[in-house]
This record gives structure tokens, sequence and C-alpha cells, in this order.
């Protein structure tokens, strides 16, 4: 495969942009259907192209569970089919007015939803990412610029090309789905297409996204680093505490709004402990305690600084009685991520205090971490997580792929 | 004076934020009306400062004009004094429920707006811009850091003495309202100061702007470089486009919505550009124009492509003739800054195919570019005009200043 220059697709994006831009809903569902159908139809080809994938990373001693994920099937194929036909079915944000009135001078404003223009996606994750973020980049008007990791590199270029491939026989430009060939260099030329591309959003583990931050000079959606807390108030439901920290811990381990700390109040710290932690050595979860957890199960192992920051991924869990719900929220506003930080309270004013101290992504009040997520808040589709404060926070739908204009009309308005 | 790290200052910054993030509407406004009240009372001590700058700036050689925007007087304080009782009478954005819904859970789900926390503003402007910024970030529940042009240096210091001492006199923590003391080498710490400070926003010209886009970690809003345009199209009104076209570029030059480009249809170049260009030569404005321009005028000199790009800020014109809209389009997209693009015009189609393509943070249909500004657009006050695609496009007021967090009640609710 010839290399061609981040620059000159970056170029060919813009041009893919400008024509996205003005394409209605039923042009742009009309090509998810096309690529959709194409996956199924050259699911053969893509699964050979996929093991060549699988096959080099056998040779290079990669784990099982790495290579699980890497691996594509009819039905995982047929789940990425699936999958952009769903984006297909939900409304097209593009368009959508956001404001809109009459200045006292007779100037209409409205406030417009438009495509962000040119969206980069830099992932590692296993290749289906690569269907879903074209779909969500193109229903909501955007080409993408796609650059997966090199050990699914094979695979990512076989479904690219069905993509765009079917892009062009529905219509639209070749462009507007393209892989981002090459290793670190090119994707380093790519966080340095400012002018080109209008926003990098990185999908993977801590150190992808922070290297992504740091090197980058196009604008960054950070998503996903989770430090999730669960903080068991003075008023707290015991029995539905127990409930909530077991799910948040236990129900997915690996995802980044699962729980990593436990915080309880010390006036329940000896009602709820106990049990708690009994639960949690059942349920296999090694906790990391300070000296007051200790107290209270010898299967704990002592915390440290390391611990509280940490985002395990696994079932570990780091824990600590606290004197107060500002001491709680000290804590994770001192340690946290800012990702989705859970509270269980009978308390209203206690929930009021910590929805509005947290300063997270997410408050949970009585419910588990694990609902930070754009399906099962109802978005039907997301691209991440952001945890940053700037254009989006939070689980990232198809409007948080938009950007606004202001379409100002008059009849020769001028200012004096 | 001691020169603090800007570290300490933004670790103070945040512990001010927490606190303010919970601060309600009537107390934010008491400290407003205390910080205006102070100004006006303090203004002998405020001036004395400032001929302290205004003197250096003399034995510097500084332009008279530069000199001017510096100086401070009882007229000016008190026109920062109400600019502060402006802001208070604004709504407060913080607190607003941007949506919310019930899921079919029964989980309630709100997005409310919260304060971003610490805001960095760099600015070379004239001092005023210390009070407006001050008063605009702590309305929306924001702590801000202000870094001022070491020009200003003794007047920033006086004011910010100013409103420190009055919020901490109204109870709030005085780090609410901090100067980064310093020069370059401060300035770059606080584009450097990732994790403490949550936004810059540069304000003052191009190589300002540039520089901290280029050299920030912390999340940055661009704004304010306007390369704004004049279409004339083929169905104008042609009288209608000239009044536009004089008020955008002749009223005042100096600001980033005045008009830099004029692009007219090749069908009514010969019935517009001979009366408008006499008009711009009696205006005092030189043109650059293309060589279908010339043919019109002996007075317009020949455009150069950095006549295209130019963000003159002067009585200049850049001006070319187009054959249809989509080169318009086409011209605007290649060389504008995305700030401001007007069109005047009859035809329905043309306007919405002018708006839907240019890509610009405001269109402005049959109106003058100088539109584009909170205060016209009915915003009460503005922290700048974004012309980047994230987080904010356009004029900025208070609710650009604030980001949103979703919380989530439930009555013990976990995912199966």
């Amino acid at each position: 495969m010839t290399i061609t220059s981040v620059a000159d697709l970056g170029r060919a994006a813009r041009t893919a942009a400008a024509d996205l831009a003005v394409r209605t809903r039923a042009e742009k569902d009309a090509v998810l259907h096309a690529m959709a159908g194409a996956l199924v139809a050259d699911a053969a080809a893509i699964i050979e192209r996929n093991a060549a994938d699988v096959e080099r990373a056998r040779e290079a001693g990669t784990a099982d569970a790495m290579i699980d994920r890497l691996r594509l099937d009819d039905s995982r194929i047929a789940g990425m089919a699936s999958g952009l036909r769903q984006v297909a079915a939900l409304p097209d944000p593009v368009g959508e007015i956001v404001r809109g009135y009459t200045l006292p001078n007779g100037l209409q404003v409205t406030q417009r939803r438009v495509p962000l223009g040119v969206v980069g996606i830099i992932y590692e994750a296993r290749p289906n990412v690569t269907a879903d973020a074209a779909g969500l980049a193109l229903k909501s008007g955007n080409a993408v610029l796609l650059k997966g990791s090199s050990s699914a590199a094979a695979s990512n270029e076989a479904i690219v090309g069905v993509l765009s491939a079917a892009a062009e026989s529905a219509g639209l430009p070749g462009a507007a789905v393209q892989l981002v060939p090459g290793g670190h260099d090119q994707a380093k030329e790519l966080m340095r297409a400012r002018g080109l591309v209008d926003v990098l959003i990185p999908r993977g583990g801590a150190g992808l996204i922070r290297s992504v931050v740091e090197e980058s000079t196009v604008p960054v959606i950070e998503t996903g680093v989770g430090n999730c807390h669960v903080y068991v108030d003075a008023e707290a439901d015991l029995a539905m505490a127990l409930q909530i920290l077991l799910n948040a811990k236990t129900h997915r381990p690996s995802v980044c709004n699962a729980a990593e700390t436990l915080l309880v109040h010390a006036d329940v710290a000896a009602g709820f402990l106990p049990s708690a932690l009994a639960a949690l050595r059942e349920a296999g979860v090694t906790v990391h305690g300070d000296h007051r957890v200790q107290g209270y199960d010898d299967a704990v192992v002592p915390a440290t600084d390391d611990d509280w920051a940490a985002e395990y991924l696994s079932l570990d869990l780091a824990a600590a009685v606290v004197d107060t719900l500002d001491d709680a929220v000290a804590h994770i506003r001192r340690w946290g991520s800012g990702h989705t930080e859970a509270i269980v309270t009978r308390s209203l004013e206690a929930s009021r205090r910590f929805a509005a101290t947290t300063d997270s992504a997410a408050v949970m009040v009585n419910a588990s971490t694990r609902f930070t997520d754009g399906e099962q808040l109802g978005f039907g589709a997301e691209i991440g997580i952001s945890t940053q404060k700037l254009h989006a926070r939070g689980p990232m739908g198809l409007p948080e792929l938009t950007t606004t204009t202001y379409v100002v009309t008059g009849d020769g308005h001028v200012r004096g």
C-alpha cells in the first residue's frame, strides 16, 4: 500500500465535508444502509483480511483476550451492519435550531446545528470501532479520518475500503470515510493537522489519550478515563448501597464507568463494611483499604496514593472511611478523573450537595455508576464519554459531533 | 512585588472555584455590586497607579493612540463599574436544566449547567478588560486568572487588588479574582497549567491568539480574528448592498467584525462596482482588486494572495468578481477566518445555499457583518467571539463560560 500524506487525506476530507454538510437526512441514511449491506455482502473478504491480522498477533505472542477482541466473524460483521442501521434510525442533529428569536430592530436570529467538518478518531480498540465511528461521523454530516491500531491494519483497511466504496456507489464522495495508514509518524501528522481536522477524539487507554492531548494542536475531546467513586452516605439505605456497589464494581470491571473507589461515611462504616467486604470478597474483589477499612476485614490490603488515583479496570477496589460528605467530595476532587460519582443516600440535602460539588461529568443518586453510557441514557449511540469540560461532557451522541452557526436575516440592516 | 508561582495561584483558584460553584445568584450579584462600588470609591488610587503605566509608555515612545487606550480616568472607571452592574442584572446561567427526561426504567436524567471552574484570560487590551472579564467569570461561577499585558501591569494590579478585596469583604474567597504577575514566562506557565486551569481565552491580536493556541496544553477558545466577506449576489438589491458594504467596512474598521473582502457576482459587477468603488474612495477606502475589479476604477490597486488572507483592521478592502455563488463560497472557505460572512440577495435559494455552505460562525443575510457582537445579538455581555468550532462558536456570553453535568436519580437502579 502506498502511504498517502495525512495532509492530502485531510484536504480530500475537507472537500468531502463541504459536500456532506448539505446532504439531507434521507441521503445520509441511504448511505448508511448501503454501507451496512456492503459489509454483510463482503463479509468473507473482510474476514480473510482479518485472519491475517489475527495470524500476525498470534505470531507476536499476543494474549488470547486481545486476539479475541481483534477477531471478526459473520456474527460480528452483522453486528457492525446492524449498528449502522441503528444510527440511520436516529434523528439527524444537523439543522436543529438551538436558539432563535427576533431582535427589537427586526433582525431574525437563529443558531443552527451544522457539522463540525472533519473528525479524526485515533483508536486502539476492536475493528468494529471503524464502522461505528464512520457511521456516527457520517450521520452528523462529517467526513472522518480513522487512525486505528497497526495490529488491526488489514482489517481496518478492508472495512474502510468497503464503507468508502459503498458511500461512492450511493453518491457521496469516497473521501467521506478514509483510513490514515502508517504508524506513529502518521498519527502525529494527524495530531498536527490543525486547519484540516476540526476535532480529534482518541478512544482507548489512558496512555493513548494522554499522548494525544499532549501532542495535538488540533482540538481534542478527551474521553473515557474513569476513576469512578461510590459514596455511601450516613443516610444511606445500606442494602441498596451494597447492591449498587456490587453492580458498579463487578458488572463489567473493564469499562470506564465501573467503580474504582468506595467511600463510606464513618457513621455507617460499622454497619456497612463487614457485610460489604464479605460480599466483595465473595465476588472476587480485592479491596485496597485505608487503615479504618483494614480494621473490618483481614483480607483488605493497605491502600497507597496510587490506589486512590487508580483506574484498575479489574476486580480491585480502593476503599476509605470519611468523616463527612464534604470529606468524600474533597477526596473525589483530589483523586477522581471527573467521570462519574455515585451517592447512596435517603437525604435530599446530601444528594443536592454531592451533585453540586463533586465536579464530575455525571453524578448518580441511588443508581449504579454503570449508567453513564450513551445507550443507557437514551442517546441511541455513543462516540465516547468526555471527561473534559469544553464542548461535550459525559456520554457524547450525535449532537456532540456538531457545532453551530448563527444565521441573522435582515432587510438592509446596518449599525448606526 | 513578589512573584507567586502560577501553580500556586492555580491551586488557590481551584479552591475558590469549589466555593463559587455553590453560590446563589443573589450572592454573586451582591459581590458584583460590591466590586462596582469599590472601583468608584478607589478610583483615585487606581488612576494614580495607572499614571505610572502611562508615564512608562510615554518614556518608551508608545504611540498616542495606544496611550489613550491605556489611560484611565473617572469616567472610564465609572464605565467599568457600570459594566459590572450590567452583568449583575443578567440571568445566572448556572443551574439551568439544558435537558431533562425520565427513562423507561424510571431513572430521572437532568443535564445541568455548572461553572467551568477556573478560567484564564490572556489579554493585551485596555485595563478595563480586567474588570469586564472578572465580572463575567464570577457571574458564571468561575474563578479567574487574569494575565494582562506588562504595559498595564500597575493598573491591572490596582484594579484586581480592589476587586479581590471587595469579593472578600462580600464573603467570597479573594482568590476568586487573581492577577498573574510577571511576563512571558508566567504566561507560558499559565498555558501549561493543565489540570489547574479549565480553559484559556486569549483576547487580542492574531499573534497573541496564535501563540496561545500553539503553546497551550490547557484547552483554548480561539477568539476574534475576522477576515469577514460581503458577497453581492446576482439577485442583490444594489442600493442595499452598497449601504451594507459601507457600514461593514467603514463603521469601525479596527474591529474583528468589520468587512475585509468584497465579492461581487459577475452579473451585477458592471451595475454595482462603478458606484461602489466611487463611494469607497470617497470614504477613504483603498481597494485591492483582482484584474476584473481593477477594470472599473483606476484607483484600485492590484490584489495579491496576502490581500485575500488579510485582516486589515484599516480602511483597506480586498475585492474580486466571482462567476457564481459557489465560487464566492469557495473563495470564503479558502481565505476566510470563519468569523462572519454577509450575503446581499433577494433570492431565498441563494441565501439558503450561502448560509449552508460558507462554514463560518455567523452568516448575515441582508445585514452588516457588524452585527456579530454579543451586545447586538442581545446577550447583554460578551467575553469574546469564538472562531473555532468546539464548545462555543460566534459571540460568547455567560452560558459559554459554563459546562454541564448529568445528574441521574434512581431508587437503587443497577444494570442487569
